[in-house]
């Protein structure tokens, strides 16, 4: 059986924006980005990673597929963890080189520090920067031991 | 005056991921990416990228700032539109290479194609990728007309 490709071709602006072909607009590392969002929540759990590969078995499975790009491998997520993502929805935006799944996630949390999110800081508005700043910890209480749900190994959730 | 750093110096993964500096991971372009949700709905608007003086101009002003990879220049977003976002909340990933702002979108919407999310399309799952996959228009309806927020010029918000 020959090899099929998994997408379609990119055409026109019009085409890519408007059409219904599916086209992703890869970046020079074989990347899209990808937002997982709590279905339910509406909170931003983590930024991430696909490769074709990654888009391909996500849509296969319904389940989180992403590219470490720290490793340079296939990521299941939670597969170390068992922290799984159960894709709800699947979105694509206009030029078709991000994508943002809605997902049911399995345990207690996304991010491999032990939060529910990795967006577990605030940066304060209205001042200039510079290198005083300081964050402030908002929703950052931890939901789960990472040494226990990684084994102190590898960190699968930290790579954006 | 002398020039101050914008950030903090990148420390340990402990000191990036548990403590309250502000030491952005640049890729090797210099930025960031941005995910922008709409602060009261939850939906995500668009999927962009900041660099350094992006990032230092949302903080200072508490609008969205972007930098345009296609144009490779620093935007305020909604400069030709109008459609400026008014930062409510800017959150942090773990490690410090994404960015999540809660915002208040200003006028009918942010995407350049004349809909509100740029995330109108889904992708269907549970089957095989392949050059046949079709795309299904959600809340894609336009809320205004491009051509008159740009003036068929450039394509300020269709740069992620």
């Amino acid at each position: 059986m020959a090899d099929q490709p998994l997408f379609a071709q990119r055409g026109s602006t019009e085409e890519v924006e408007e059409g219904r072909a599916f086209a992703p607009k890869f970046d020079a590392d074989g990347l899209v980005t990808c937002v997982a969002t709590d279905a339910r929540s509406g909170e931003v759990l983590m930024v991430a990673h696909m490769n074709a590969q990654a888009i391909a078995k996500t849509i296969a499975t319904g389940e989180a597929w992403y590219f470490s790009r720290s490793r340079k491998s296939l990521w299941r997520k939670g597969e170390t963890s068992g922290h799984v993502q159960r894709v709800v929805e699947m979105r694509l935006d206009c030029d078709q080189d991000a994508v943002w799944i809605k997902v049911e996630q399995a345990g207690p949390g996304a991010c491999h520090t032990g939060r529910r999110s990795c967006f577990y800081r605030a940066v304060p508005l209205g001042q200039g920067a510079d290198a005083s700043l300081r964050l402030e910890f908002r929703d950052a209480e931890k939901t789960f031991d990472p040494r226990e749900a990684y084994g102190g190994g590898t960190k699968p959730g930290g790579d954006s």
